[in-house]
């Protein structure tokens, strides 16, 4: 195991060769260097990339071309294969290993850099030639519910009597959601039909969701796994933590409603769910640390196997979070996009490690490759809240758009964009690109 | 599409060159054939087979020898594959073509059946002399509730004012389990640690669950899928069942009773999950149809998409389900198991075709291998409860072994093992063989 710490790849005075990556706005400078899985448009078999500005480094081209002579042949192996197990697997030291490479062969006016400047045209892909996929083979998915805002926003909707249920605080709160429906950024969402009432006991009837919404989350890919039978514990969580991304887990609020009693949300989630691209990984995401959840006086302090020093002090992430909806009109009328919330991930309750070391205290195995998701991200103040069900108070309050449009939930046509992006001082920002889908019309 | 119909292979009259396959009390004589992965103790590589008496067809070298020769060879790849997978993404009309030549192939009398005789030392393998596998890598494996007795009786323990909910007889209640923790028949399973409380509002402690619970459940694989956004209509379902198991959904009810709000079970399921290793396809089944379950005067009808004739018809399937236990106790004193119960498979509430429909009635993508599970198989009597939760009333009942000891939950060292079969006038008995495991203790 190896302590995660501040590197050469965190030099904000590095510079690269590929002009994009130094814009200062760029979500994708020499300092983040995420893993993701592409498609050129030529060929069917998807390749290993690590986005760096508006480019794509080709990791079986700059493979093939010696690039990664330094590593290991098993790392060499995983950069060749068709998505991103097989270097999940190997584990997190591995994916240092590589982006410690990548970062010299990316820099400018070093040895490594020049060499790999000059193969630019075999390793270098603009992003906008090619198709992204999902990044890994998920095996299994789980969504959590970590954000204690918007447990108790939603809470008091669905129990106006008991919004907060008395093992919240006690339990990173989860459940198995759909693996085979994650799509890829960009792809259409269809608007689900479902099961739907007007009264709370029934009858229902059959029908397009009326109330489908977004559900703003941050998503970790597992990398080494456990065996089954044997718990990881919080100290070494974050070793099976490949990276991070960004998850819309949409939500037909209305099937969910009259579904989820008593085994939980399934058809109202399991239509889709989004995941952005790019996999940021932890060691990029070093500078950002944060403190874990500082809980308020009269909370309980969590169970031992899900507290430790470290985990206080810097378990969090610092990820600045945004919601942006472009609706039919905007396109139409060439406007812009607007942005409905913003969030920070550090203000959530449990943290990723409290999650995994949760996860699997029952014994449960994670595999490389498999999903956790955070819940829904919200925060404390209403322009932080991370889903339209909140926003605008479960229909009540549409939200005004500032086009004369107005939304309580989504409508066939809008777009929504997830953003979200890491800023410190005498740091690089890093940031996640975009987690985009439009939703289609009902089929037939 | 085919319809399915019964055919030389549901003869009974039909005798096998095996002669264990003709014993009148296997589960898998001429006119059963179902469908596993096994592996041999020489070499890593699992294959397909086919259980036949106390032996097992080895699709690899059957197909190696030329005996599949009549076959498509996108069957022939499939049988010489690592999984299940592709066989049951080419669909239900191969794997019926499969299975009519098996059947062929080892009926006594016939010129393919004597030319594969004359082979049995290459094709054949004892059963006792390979270990079985999970048969499919599993995508996604869903849940139902679809007993309305069990859902009655436990819906009152846990929910005493409120035990049936409103949503009940309109949904097929179900949500996502856990992939990875699948595990085949025969592997122990080691009782877990959770979160549990004293008093129903906590504080909670960590300990080793002192309510551990089996589950009996019957499985479907899925043959091929659908695309995502496109629902499969319940007149086309069965098509995209390939064949069942039977599942033992391993639970611990003093972690469930704690953690299952509001988002449903999630480590009281996944520390494990146990299917039986041989799939019993469709078309074995076809002479133990069932009509779908008679709704009681005052249930709502099903809503159409719920709701044919062919499943009110023939939905169902008449399956004999038995839970059996060893205890420690038994083995040392070399004593048999003893029954715990006995259920049917005919009596749920709804049919797989309607739990299947239901699934992807929002567009959710099923894919081949993927598992739905039927939920507990209880009946109305006591002695058909499906599990120890309901046997012994929560605990307040134990359930006496007969040998001095009795049952309100596992204890370690017992051996839980699921039995199913199918019996009817003028056909061959087929069955499931065993679904079984161990409790070890608590790790550490």
């Amino acid at each position: 195991m190896t302590t995660p710490q501040l590197d050469d790849t965190h030099d904000p005075t590095a510079v690269s060769w590929v002009e994009s990556a130094n814009a200062p706005d760029t979500d994708f400078p020499l300092a983040n260097l995420p893993f993701g899985i592409f498609r050129h448009d030529y060929e069917e078999r998807p390749r290993v990339g690590i986005a760096i500005g508006d480019q794509v480094l080709d990791c079986l081209a700059a493979t093939h071309e010696g690039l990664f002579a330094d590593v290991d042949p098993s790392v060499r192996a995983a950069l060749m294969s068709w998505s991103l197990n097989a270097l999940m697997a190997l584990g997190r030291d591995d994916a240092r290993a590589v982006r410690r490479v990548a970062h010299r062969l990316l820099r400018a006016g070093t040895p490594e850099g020049e060499r790999a400047r000059a193969m630019a045209r075999e390793i270098l892909v603009p992003m906008d030639a090619i198709g992204m996929r999902v990044p890994a083979e998920i095996g299994d998915y789980s969504d959590f519910y970590a954000s204690v805002h918007h447990a108790t926003n939603v809470g008091a909707m669905f129990r106006p009597d008991n919004p907060l249920l008395p093992n919240y605080k006690w339990i990173p709160i989860g459940y198995h959601g759909r693996a085979s429906s994650i799509v890829a950024s960009g792809t259409p969402v269809r608007r689900p039909r479902g099961q739907v009432v007007a009264t709370p006991d029934g009858p229902p009837t059959v029908a397009p969701s009326q109330r489908l919404d977004y559900e703003l989350e941050v998503g970790a890919f597992i990398a080494r796994g456990n065996r089954q039978g044997e718990p990881i514990a919080l100290a070494d969580a974050e070793q099976h933590l490949f990276g991070l991304c960004l998850v819309n887990d949409w939500s037909a609020r209305d099937v969910q409603q009259w579904e989820y009693q008593p085994l939980g949300p399934f058809l109202s989630k399991s239509f889709a769910t989004t995941v952005s691209p790019w996999v940021v990984t932890l060691d990029a995401l070093e500078p950002f640390r944060a403190p874990g959840f500082e809980r308020p006086a009269g909370d309980p302090a969590p169970l031992p196997y899900l507290d430790d020093a470290t985990n206080r002090a810097r378990g969090g992430f610092d990820i600045t979070l945004e919601v942006w909806l472009r609706t039919a009109a905007m396109r139409a009328a060439g406007a812009d996009a607007v942005r409905l919330s913003r969030g920070d991930f550090s203000g959530m309750y449990w943290t990723l490690g409290q999650m995994l070391a949760h996860h699997t205290s029952n014994g449960c195995n994670l595999r490389p490759g498999d999903l956790i998701a955070s819940g829904t991200v919200s925060g404390p103040t209403p322009d932080s809240r991370g889903c339209l069900l909140e926003l605008a108070s479960r229909g009540q309050s549409p939200v005004a758009l500032g086009n004369g449009e107005s939304r309580a939930f989504l409508q066939d046509g809008d777009e929504v964009m997830l953003r979200g992006w890491c800023e410190r001082e005498g740091f690089r920002r890093i940031g996640f690109g975009t987690c985009a889908g439009e939703v289609l019309p009902v089929l037939g």
